[in-house]
């Protein structure tokens, strides 16, 4: 039954269903396809659905769901490098949804896009018992600076974009009740309600030829790094956890496991990248032209395991992470 | 409320909501949307959502449904003369589908693609209430040969590329329990369960410079020459109605309005075209060589009005058509 399968194991069983493209640019399974439009240009394409039951957490307006049905494409994009051009919005509308309510959708969408450069170009709507969002963003990346998944070599130094733990937090304040101090909470909650691409950040580190492969978060760190790792047939020591500040009051407040807020949450949209040692100057002085920080969390080895270096010693990191199916339910508005 | 509203009021209140994109190659609301990708070629893209509750009937199997749903946005691409290389799929699955029956899913999308010579590059997978698959095709089309809605002038002749009413009979023998002799009802069904695209009659069409707008049949030929009519500013004269045979027995046999059935129904993929009267030999003999027909079914004319002129009186075409919020429910399986 799918509720025991899981969405990585119903890929699987999909996948194995599929002929494969001779010569794509991109084998399946890396967080966007892509296909060779001449000119030494890949067209970039991702789709990724939103599901009123699964993907909007209690206290998320419709257009911010909406607006985060077409960032999350977005981040995918913005991981292989691709500048947005267009989104199409395949929209299923539960009964019962007012125009103004619709209206608030078309809104969230057209937010979604213009924040990053991109407009929606089309779509269709249907009736349907879940509000689903289906949106298919489709960009352009030159092909030398597409960034794969594959392509991490051994001392390659491991960086992201941000710090991490929020959502995960968020996450517990909206689905289980978790409290937290106002100016927290905005924080938190916010992170869940407002996720952003990091697109600025990604266009620019393709131009320095620094990152030899690319991610986005959205599946948790610790999931992110095991893709990376499986991919590029390397394995990573993580010395240093980027937690953020909000992330560990809220942690100690409840005596939580930080580790595990920053690991194995998710809906985050950092970049996870891997370095050439040589340019990581250029790199962090890339990002932080546009504001942003480059923040070094560790170093690929030959041996493919993934370890979490703490002050006296090191603990494996689990290759779990975000999946929709094993989502804690709670009761939705 | 949604229900009220229908499928395309509701895009035309998203639509409000938008920005447009400048200097867009297609404008919105065309079969498909484009993008210029440079040497003189567009990125042709387009999404389509199926939804278990209203689009797929009762005995179409989780294979049919999901090859119809690739077959659907094929369709559309195939309607601008854009060939198909890659197709997304985002999915939907409802709890408690088996292994076999998630294979089935992905067999149908390969062979949804595969007989088009598109691919299937990638997708996702989510927890949905119904079952629910969005794909987005993905093609190329030289910049000159994309056909557009728009285009279509006065005394321009009106052409399709197969006859109509199967699918409006084969659905009432779905959903409403209408019975019909075993070799008709394999035909009528079978062209619900199974629909084909009219691809290689649009590639060839395109080469022919001959045809001047172009839509496919999804929502009922009425519709289709209502969108032809809106986008093109000219009316149509229809002089023949294009009806199959096992069309006309199935009416005669429930006394059922042959008109209704042909010009009504809907989920039937032919291409509605106008066609330069200069050409029309030439779109003729090249549809000839891939083995299909091309029927005259009328003329373009400048005065806005559409009409179907029979033996003895003029009758006025309505502006309705397909709507899946306006489906007939049935008792699903």
């Amino acid at each position: 039954m799918a509720e025991e399968l899981g969405e990585r194991e119903i890929i699987e069983i999909i996948f194995k269903c599929l002929e494969s493209m001779p010569n794509a640019p991109v084998p399946f399974g890396d967080d966007a396809s892509a296909i060779d439009v001449g000119g030494g240009r890949l067209a970039v394409v991702k789709t990724d659905m939103l599901v009123g039951k699964t993907d909007v957490p209690p206290g998320m307006s419709l257009w911010q769901a909406a607006r985060k049905a077409v960032v999350m494409n977005i981040s995918d994009l913005a991981a292989k490098g691709a500048k947005p051009i267009g989104v199409l919005a395949s929209i299923g509308l539960p009964p019962g949804l007012a125009k103004g309510e619709i209206e608030e959708i078309g809104r969230g969408l057209n937010e979604g896009a213009r924040e990053y450069g991109a407009y929606i170009l089309g779509g269709d709507t249907n009736e349907a018992s879940d509000l689903v969002i289906s949106c298919s963003a489709f960009g352009i990346c030159e092909k030398q600076r597409f960034m794969k998944r594959s392509g991490a070599e051994p001392c390659d130094l491991v960086a992201v974009t941000g710090f991490f733990g929020k959502t995960a937090a968020g996450l517990k304040i909206l689905l289980e009740g978790f409290s937290a101090p106002p100016k927290i909470k905005n924080v938190l909650v916010g992170s869940v309600l407002m996720p952003h691409a990091r697109l600025k950040e990604s266009l620019i580190l393709a131009q320095t030829w620094a990152v030899t492969s690319s991610i986005d978060s959205s599946d948790g760190l610790a999931w992110s790094l095991h893709e990376l790792s499986r991919a590029s047939h390397v394995g990573f020591t993580i010395d240093f956890l980027p937690i953020a500040q909000e992330a560990k009051e809220f942690a100690e407040a409840h005596n939580l496991d930080l580790a595990e807020l920053a690991l194995y949450g998710g809906e985050e949209y950092e970049l996870v990248v891997t370095v050439k040692p040589k340019l990581w100057k250029k790199a962090e002085e890339a990002l932080r032209k546009v504001g942003a920080p480059l923040i070094k969390i560790g170093f690929a080895m030959e041996e493919p395991s993934l370890s979490l270096k703490t002050k006296d010693k090191m603990v494996s990191i689990e290759a779990r992470g975000w999946e929709h199916f094993k989502m804690p339910r709670a009761s939705k508005h």
